[in-house]
């Protein structure tokens, strides 16, 4: 354990999150449900999604108001594998497991089921939902578009979310695969962080208000600058980034009859805060049988474990197998929470007059 | 026109691939399938994935024995979304087309359809198939597994193919969107082409035979290298590209119960021929109404269309867009061949004793 971390036990950061949740008039239930999920990404070393996030992030945007309470989650649907979901604004771990929910049971009838996701929120890590299929021995796909922070090649403007793809693929004895990824080069928070430190970020991330390369953080956030999309540079392909940027903004929030990011306007101070999904569910044994599929990703991961790599690399790993030994650590001893997370913690454990007790 | 370049009629060079490909043993029937997917593709200016390749590629692939020319393409579905086909080592193109019309049919029933396909060969460009999809006012998705020629990041050896993902949308007044990528920086053509022209190539492309980033296409085929995944290194996030790429062969080879590229033996001499592929189409009116859809398609492309863009750049366009405006003009004033290729298509006229005559 690092100096300035303590290790909480998960079960006691998830009693904890719903117990704040409820505090600030999420009903009971959903409180444990959007619990387990942001503590989940906190299992899985994701920790800029989860807890650290609860009080000034998840718990300020439901105290302004941005968030509503008593949503009338509507599902949409004309043919037994789809779906529109209308969350109404509501939290969106709730919205986004209402979806994910509904997808896996379109797939139990059809072998596939896709939920289209409009009027929801920020939903933390994709993850979490590819996650709730996968542990249903399914394929899960989770897609959210998000407020405008990437240049497209050539734009001098913001005109893409960073726009996360999440595949989940479940294996045997192995970790099975997990991929949880921005469209951009980086996600927002890795220029925040240098922005923190006083870093300067590497040439090919990010892009000044003119739209050229830049190495200096602030000139993204402070300067009206962006984020690249995956690639880079259009040399390395960064046209594939913005298509695939694209592709999911299409599916989140053009296929739900919502608006696209580029055209979207926000409330003052809630930027970041209106999100649209898109969730899919893929039962394999409608495929091939699922012991047969599970052990041929056995093989498949062990095929790239043994590879032959270059000098002064670790074996290739594949998405998700990373995460998947921190779960391990972190079920086991406990997740380790930097003091600056718990110090937010406590302050809500005060401020809402829970009295929780973390040790 | 420049010059060493002929313009032929897109019926024509339909009408030539039909007959040469029934020279060879393809049905007539089938024959016309395939020659309206290949030139569909030169139409798009996908020139490497055309009649370019009908010569050196496909017919003599069939010459060879590679291709079995009576397959019994089999469906087998136990869902009604989805299904898998196995292709029988059938022509790519007949395999392909028969499995995006599956899709599009589970889709009509269910909302979405997927189809898993094994024991394919090369079908030539993924938009081609989810174009069939769009055709049908729906959204269209081809993935391809392909032979190694991939290193993942750190690797000292091919571990993955180029697997391509295509995502076709449709608009209304606008062209809509046709994203047809590598899940590599650059497709392995690029690297091809530099060779045959002497010139080096950028350093991010490709890899030398020990995982080092290499600017000589000579230490790419020749010396055991390979191509960098989408992202080009670690720092600018090839472990993504690596991702996607993973991702497509799950649901080409793992889901449709073949085997993973990294797994798989081919022939002597019949590199690139073995793919294995996967299809969805999502029916758009079962989520919002088709013209609704189209209209938000056509708002997104204008708004990118008037993205402030940086000095010297073009105005922002949506993956597909540049396509669209090549097949018009092809369709228009014909299709551009190089003369190489006529002479290639010239001499499969008279060696199979087609006696066509292009002029």
């Amino acid at each position: 354990m690092e100096k300035d971390f303590t290790s909480i036990d998960h079960k006691k950061l998830k009693e904890f999150t719903a117990l704040a949740l409820a505090k600030v008039g999420i009903k009971k239930q959903d409180a444990e449900i959007a619990a387990k999920l942001i503590v989940s990404a906190d299992l899985r070393g994701i920790d800029t999604h989860g807890v650290a996030h609860l009080g000034p992030f998840y718990i300020t945007r439901i105290q302004k108001g941005f968030i509503n309470l008593n949503p009338d989650i509507r599902v949409l649907s004309y043919l037994p594998g789809t779906a529109v979901v209308d969350g109404d604004n509501g939290f969106g771990f709730l919205v986004g497991h209402k979806a994910m929910t509904e997808a896996i049971e379109r797939a139990k009838k059809c072998g596939i089921g896709a939920v289209a996701v409009r009027n929801s929120t920020h939903f933390g890590a994709a993850s979490v939902y590819s996650s709730l299929a996968v542990e249903e021995g399914m394929i899960g796909i989770a897609l959210s578009s998000t407020g405008a922070l990437v240049f497209p090649p050539g734009a001098a403007k913001r005109g893409m979310g960073t726009n996360p793809i999440s595949i989940g693929v479940p294996a045997g004895e192995e970790a099975g695969f997990m991929l949880d990824m921005a469209t951009s080069v980086v996600p927002g928070g890795k220029i925040g962080d240098a922005l923190r430190r006083g870093l300067s970020i590497p040439l090919g991330w990010a892009v000044d208000g003119q739209g050229n390369p830049t190495t200096d953080p602030k000139a993204v956030f402070q300067g009206g600058g962006g984020l690249t999309p995956l690639g880079s540079s259009p040399e390395m392909g960064s046209y594939k980034g913005f298509g695939l940027g694209v592709a999911v903004e299409i599916l989140c929030s053009i296929l739900s009859g919502a608006v696209a990011s580029l055209l979207m306007q926000e409330a003052p101070g809630a930027a970041g805060n209106k999100c649209d999904h898109f969730m899919a569910a893929i039962k394999i044994d409608s495929f091939i049988p699922l012991d047969q599929f599970k052990s041929k990703m056995d093989d498949l991961a062990r095929a790239y474990h043994s590879l032959p790599v270059a000098e002064g690399k670790g074996p290739v790993v594949l998405a998700g197998e990373k995460e998947n030994g921190i779960v391990k650590e972190r079920l086991a001893k406990g997740v380790p929470i930097h003091s600056k997370v718990l110090e937010s913690l406590e302050q809500l454990n005060s401020s809402l007059g829970i009295g929780y007790r973390f040790s």
